[in-house]
């Protein structure tokens, strides 16, 4: 049927101006987006691409929707097949600096980089933002619980899940500013001894 | 003579400006400023306002200076007013968060927020961003280095000064996007058990 077609190409369309605009957001914040820009660039035609997300917030709730898949397949779903508890805590510090070392997004974490943005207004997007920032940092306090729960750590997991998610978002917005990779070799160090310390022989 | 009062009147208009700039760049960035816009807020002249600045990128400019300034009337220099080494460090701490908590910017820490979003973009704005922040971080290990060397404090300074900007830099994230001022408790709570278990006695 021509009418499933269609559908098939603005889905594809779809994940086309997305992939773009989950990287141009990271560069340039999620105010940086443009519909009429995205669709030049990607040499699309404008009222397709207008009528595919209606309005530039519409384009912002999906890039961010985006982002988050892409922020789940490198970060979290790995993090989560590893062994609950102290290793798992060590894999979700891993895998998190990896992404942001190895630009998983041009400008480093998305989420930092319109967390910055976004946090101090108020509406749908702030929202968006708050929630996918704040759920990661659920996941990494649930961890810390487990290690305690489990045995494997000392310590008072609200405390060490705020200590491990700081170390890991100054060592990006650092390596990104200054352009200098040695931040992440010194969170790595920092995050391992914390680690040891807290861990119960 | 008339050109004096000129003057006097370019230097008043040029502080009012920046003192409204400072403001909305640390909720809407250092892109969402606007010269149009200041001068119709502030009902000024466009063309006033636009030959004290000349470009937006200026305006960029003037403003991160202008909130360096304010930046080290809250955090900096009454930090240098306490003894060096370990009564310094803790200051600069305390003064830090004070600063984010009480919003001297509406938006939280400016730097921090300028700082995402500049990160990633080469440039005038990103060196000035980079700079500034990169003079607090040295700023904070100085200080480590010197409470180390005063026998104050038995840690590696570099690790301990990059672990304490971390820990305030999370808070300020945390609680400006969450709008949640107990990131702040918690921030202070760590940094104090940080700095006590580091502490000679």
């Amino acid at each position: 049927m021509p009418g499933d077609g269609r559908l098939a190409r603005g889905d594809a369309t779809r994940r086309l101006v997305l992939r773009r605009a989950v990287d141009v957001a990271s560069v340039d914040g999620l105010d940086g987006l443009s519909l009429g820009r995205l669709a030049t660039e990607l040499e699309l035609s404008k009222s397709g691409v207008f009528a595919l997300f209606g309005s530039k917030e519409e384009l912002q709730l999906a890039t961010i929707e985006a982002a988050l898949g892409i922020f789940e397949t490198y970060v979290v779903k790995p993090s989560r097949a590893v062994e609950p508890g102290l290793p798992r805590l060590r894999a979700i510090c891993e895998n998190w600096l990896d992404y942001s070392e190895h630009r998983i997004f041009p400008g480093g974490c998305f989420f930092f980089n319109v967390g910055a943005e976004f946090d101090a207004r108020p509406g749908r997007v702030h929202d968006a933002v708050a929630a996918a920032s704040g759920s990661f940092a659920a996941f990494i306090r649930e961890t810390a619980v487990e290690a305690v729960a489990s045995g494997h750590v000392d310590a008072d997991p609200e405390v060490l899940a705020f200590e491990l998610h700081a170390l890991g978002r100054a060592a990006n917005a650092d390596a990104v500013l200054h352009g200098v990779a040695d931040f992440y070799i010194l969170a790595r160090r920092v995050i391992r001894a914390r680690l040891e310390a807290v861990a119960r022989a």
